[in-house]
Parts: C-alpha cells; sequence; structure tokens
C-alpha cells in the first residue's frame, strides 16, 4: 500500500503540563485502511523515541515500509480490511510535528532550547487534538510499545472512556534509571559534540554530515535495545577483518552493526529532537499527580492488556508486571490481561517479534 | 599500611602474540606483607581494565586505600601476616608500566599508536618476568577478576606449573559481543573527540583538562558494571533538584552519578591506554592457539576456582560455568570448583561484595 503524510495545524494553544504553552502546533500523521460510518473501527498506533508516523506501508518509490509493517496492513494482525488505523508523529520528534526545530511564532525563529519541555501527557493530548479534529471521539485500540506504551498506558489513565482496548507493550509505569543512564549517554554525547555548537548547529549541515555525538550515543542506545544473548545470536565473535586481529581499530562484526546504525543515525535524526525526546522518557512517570500508582489506574475502564518480553532490560517484565499486579490489587483483574512474550531478541523485540505477538493481540482486540 | 611503588626494568625484548616486540620494557609492582624462607606464601593478585597494581593499603598521606583493600591486608581474607602479596601494574595501562605513552626507543618519543597490540597472554609473560627477577618460579594462588579473571586463565592455561591455585572471578574464557560493544563506545567517543586529536594530545592538558570522550565513553562502561536492579537500588527516581523536573537538562542521581564518575576519569586515566587495554579484552580467547576450549584448558594441573555473580550482565554466570562445564567434560573434575554468589550488584560485585566472597577464597586456597 501506497502512503501519504497528511498533517494537522491547530492555531490554538497547547497547554502543557510544565506549565508553559506551543501557540500553534501541527502534528503529522498516516492512515491505513478505511473509517467506518459509525467511525467504530479506529485504532491508533503510538510511536517509540526514534520511530515515526510511518508505521506501515511505502511511500511511492520507496524500497523499505514503516516500522511496523508486519503487525499493520491488509490480512495481518492489524487488518487494515477492517480497521482504520492513525499514527502521528509525536510533537517534539522531527518527522513534521512541531519540534524544538519549528518556527517558534513569538521569535520568527527556530526554538532550539526555548523549545518547551514535553510530557507524554503533551504528546497524547496534541493526538487527541488530532482526533477530534478529525471529529473521532473514541477509538476501538490504541496500541504502543515503548515510549508508544507510555503513551498507551497516558491514554488509559488520563481519557479513561476514550478507548476500548490500551495494548500496552515492552513499557513501564515510570522509567527506571538503567534506561535513564543509558540516555544519559546520548545526552552527554550530543552536549559536548563541539558540531552541536550548543544547540545552534545548521540543520542541513547534519543532515548532510552526521554528528558524532549523536551516533556514539545511539550505538549506547542499541546496546539497551540489544540483550547479552541476542547479541551472541546475532553476532558471536565473528571479526570483520579475520587479518585484522592485531590491529586495535580492527572491528568485531558488532562494531560494524554499531558503527553502520550509530553513523547513520543522525543523517535521519534531528540532536535537538532526540534530547527533548528522550527527557520525555526519563520523567515519564503514571503516577504523577496521584498519590500512588494505584490511585492513577484507578481511573482506568478501559481494557489494559499488558505485554512484555524475557529479554527486555530496557522496560523489564517486571516493571509490565508490576502494573498487572496494581491493577488486581485495586480490583481490576475484569480489566487486566498479561503475557510475558519468550523472546531473546531484547528490548527490540516488540518491534521485531510479531510473529510471537501478532495474533495474540488482534484476538485480545477482536470481540469488542 | 603504607605503600611504595617499586619498579622492574628489563633491557632485553619482550616478543608479543603478534609477532611485534617490545625491545625494553618495565613493571611497576607493589607487595604486600612478607616472602617466607621458602617463597612458597605468593599470591599474585591480577587487575582489570581501570584498576592499577595499588591493590591494598595507603600511599603516604592518601586516605583512599587500594582498590581491594577490603580484601587483602593483616587479617583480612588475604591474610599479609601470611602470604606475601604482589600486584603489578599491566603493561599497556598508564600507572608506571610501558604503555603507549612511553618512550618508543626507536624513535625517542612516544609510542603512541605506534605502540603494539597487546594480549592477555602477553600481559601475564611480562609479569612471569618480575617474578622470576624475583627469583620467583612459582606460587601459591594468583587471583583476579574481571579482566584481572582473564589473566588468572591465561596463568592456569599457559603456565600449568607455576600456581597451585588460580582465583578467577567474574570473567569469561572469551569476551562476548555484549562487553565489546560497551568497548567499542568507549573507542568512538574517545578518538571522535576533537581533543584526542588522533592521539597526539598533551598528557598533561588531558590530566589537567579531561577529555569529553574519554568521560562519555566511561559513563557506558558505568553502566556495564552495574545492572537495572543494582541502578534501582542505587538510585530509585531521586532527581538532583526536585524543581527541575521540567528543566531539560535537570539531572536524576543516576545522572550525577555518571557525570561524576565519568568527567572525573580522564584526569586520572590516560585515553591511549585505555584504548590498548580494552582491546586486550576484547580478543581474549582463552582457547586461541588450540582447536577448542576444551584443549586449550586440558593444560590445566593448578586448582581452579571459578566464581560468577548473579547480576553480572558483562561476564555472566553462564560464561564461567561453561568453563566449569568443559574442566569437567575433559575429567578435570577434581581440579575445579564454581560458585555463583547471589548479588544485585552487577559486574562491580567482585570489588564491592568481599564480604560475600572473601571468606570462600580464604578457604578455597588454605589447606594447600
Amino acid at each position: 500500500m501506497i502512503i501519504e503524510t497528511k498533517k494537522a495545524s491547530f492555531n490554538q494553544p497547547l497547554y502543557l503540563e510544565s506549565g508553559r504553552v506551543l501557540q500553534e502546533y501541527e502534528v503529522a500523521y498516516e492512515t491505513y485502511g478505511h473509517l467506518n460510518s459509525d467511525k467504530s473501527n479506529v485504532i491508533i498506533i503510538t510511536h517509540a523515541l526514534s520511530g515515526s508516523h510511518h508505521a506501515a506501508g511505502y511511500y511511492e518509490g520507496d524500497r523499505k515500509p514503516g516500522w511496523w509493517n508486519d503487525f499493520i496492513g491488509d490480512n495481518k494482525p492489524i487488518d487494515t480490511n477492517k480497521y482504520f488505523v492513525i499514527c502521528m508523529n509525536n510533537i517534539g520528534s522531527c518527522f513534521g510535528s512541531t519540534s524544538p526545530q519549528s518556527i517558534d511564532p513569538s521569535t520568527s525563529e527556530a526554538y532550539r532550547f526555548r523549545f518547551p519541555v514535553l510530557t507524554i501527557t503533551d504528546i497524547v493530548k496534541a493526538q487527541i487534538s488530532v482526533l477530534k479534529s478529525l471529529d473521532i471521539h473514541s477509538v476501538h485500540a490504541v496500541i504502543g510499545g515503548s515510549m508508544g506504551g507510555m503513551q498507551a498506558l497516558c491514554y488509559a489513565i488520563e481519557y479513561p472512556d476514550f478507548a476500548k482496548h490500551i495494548v500496552a507493550l515492552a513499557t513501564t509505569a515510570y522509567t527506571r534509571p538503567w534506561a535513564i543512564a543509558f540516555n544519559k549517554v546520548v545526552t552527554e554525547a550530543i552536549r559536548k559534540d563541539p558540531d552541536f555548537k550548543d544547540g545552534y548547529y545548521n540543520t542541513e549541515d547534519i543532515k548532510e554530515n552526521g554528528l558524532n555525538g549523536l551516533a556514539i550515543g545511539r550505538m549506547a542506545g542499541h546496546i539497551s535495545y540489544l540483550s547479552p544473548s541476542s547479541m551472541n545470536d546475532k553476532f558471536g565473535r565473528k571479526y570483520v577483518n579475520q587479518d585484522g586481529l592485531y590491529e586495535l581499530f580492527g572491528r568485531f562484526e558488532v562494531e560494524r552493526y554499531l558503527e553502520y546504525n550509530g553513523y547513520n543515525f543522525p543523517h535521519n535524526f534531528d540532536p535537538l529532537s532526540y534530547l527533548y525526546i528522550m527527557k520525555t522518557m526519563n520523567i515519564f512517570n503514571a503516577s504523577r499527580g496521584s498519590d500512588t500508582l494505584e490511585q492513577s489506574l484507578s481511573t482506568i475502564t478501559s481494557k489494559l492488556h499488558l505485554l512484555s518480553f524475557s529479554g527486555d532490560l530496557l522496560f523489564k517484565p517486571e516493571e509490565m508486571e508490576e502494573i498487572y499486579n496494581t491493577m488486581i490489587n485495586i480490583g481490576k483483574e475484569d480489566l487486566v490481561t498479561y503475557k510475558m512474550i519468550d523472546s531473546d531478541y531484547g528490548h527490540d523485540a516488540f518491534l521485531v517479534e510479531v510473529d510471537k505477538f501478532g495474533d495474540y493481540i488482534k484476538n485480545l482486540i477482536e470481540d469488542n
């Protein structure tokens, strides 16, 4: 399926959790499938840190599909013959929605570091605006993994009558220091890179030449998305050049993988956006504003489906179990399901192990 | 106990595993306790990546003791009333032994990148020279963790009649891609830092001003030494400045920890040394030169004692178990012991959990 990006623009302000305001904002999004007459077939897909609204299908001329293309499409688990699927680029991200590189209307220059810190709540709030503009006031399901799972939880807690089903994969109720620590490496690597120019880099220069700090930080990120055993399976101790064992910079395959993914990344991702999005993850806390997680989950009326992956070190199964157990403790056992998927893929499993959870999710949301 | 560093200098060449040669070399070392008359009470302590020969006691005027001071000393598990303990600075390292910053006699300038790639085998070979110069031709025990454990394994395999006991903690028979990946982040961060000047930095400048690349890489390293649960216990989600939640660079405690340890590190550690030492770890393979690990372990006649830590992600318990099982498979069950210590500290456990293994090791090596 050939996809085009749409854009929703808002001239009214978005009031942010921090107390700050975006005077105007826009959100890039894509849709797959067709809205039915009573608008009862809408599924929202929420994306992760480096993801985009391009979740499925192909752009004209592209050979690489959207990031969850195995999961979403005609006759796929999220069947676009049946559902009308919407995926929106998170505000703060760099694929068309309002971001630190957008023009600040009060100065007519890019915000850069004048951009306000966003939260997951803010990101979802902007998505709700888009849906309202499409005259959509409730949805069949919200589905997301990792930072997308944080958004899914946010829908469940803050918009209790909005979705019949919430499916959160490989995420957490509040980000732990292990994940914050990896983000810290990226943050420092970006900020200390002279080419970052304290945020006043030329965007085209970065797109063309990359940015070592973001590249190196992204390498650390990739470690956090994998696991010791997934790396063993994927790379072993294979050497790129067998003769290079005694060359100081001779490389193992795992090093080539990190170089490739690290150094390519800044050509396609804005460093300021990365800083702001990591921040939304670091400070995500599903119980903020409540005294306890029990209290914040008590508002939920959607069916909440939780999936974790056994080898995920970034958002460990026990973090998902904590949400599940809290739901049980507050008497919401009828509203919650939990499944740990056995996988050696680490955190990346939510992207690459669709075979293991696709039909499971399809069935979870089918009967309602 | 007040300690002084000694130095052993060699004017004959050290022939390296790579085929290259160090025409001259020296090794800094320390000793604790007293050599007995039949020289039967020697224990070698081997140090890890960022460690040094200063394993125990205090330098004159210092308030911080050696890195394994809880383990080694009078009436401690490695009792210096009984044993004569020697710890040597690994060649390649920056605490007095020959390193990339040493003067290359063929050019009268610092080697820098002309320094040869070293291996664990080479490091141990230089240590053996020191011991021979002290007229020590066998030892009671060799004890080391992490990269020090690699050296201990190397003693066991390559010098089968040398030590009665080999104690290897938190190490591996060959470095897996997870560890290599963390080292890769450090390597790239150092090399891409303009202040590294392709290895031609001024050493005093780095000592005074630090080096962001090494600092940021070291932060990634610290993640690998901890574990998700040790970070939860140590830091939780504590914020340095509670008012800073919506400041983009407001920090969690875990971030302050990484900053502190990261940015201090380059003032005390040479970046070229770090590159060379990581390389020795990356290419360590106890079965190199043999067809299989079985074959390489078949030479062992020492008692081999293996200790792992349950929360260690860098050198996982299963890596130690592989060595143990291989020893069993080749009929050496009388020569091998294995214990996994329950610990949430991650890889750092071998440094900080002496309470949990000190007396165990004391007893392991006592009766011979």
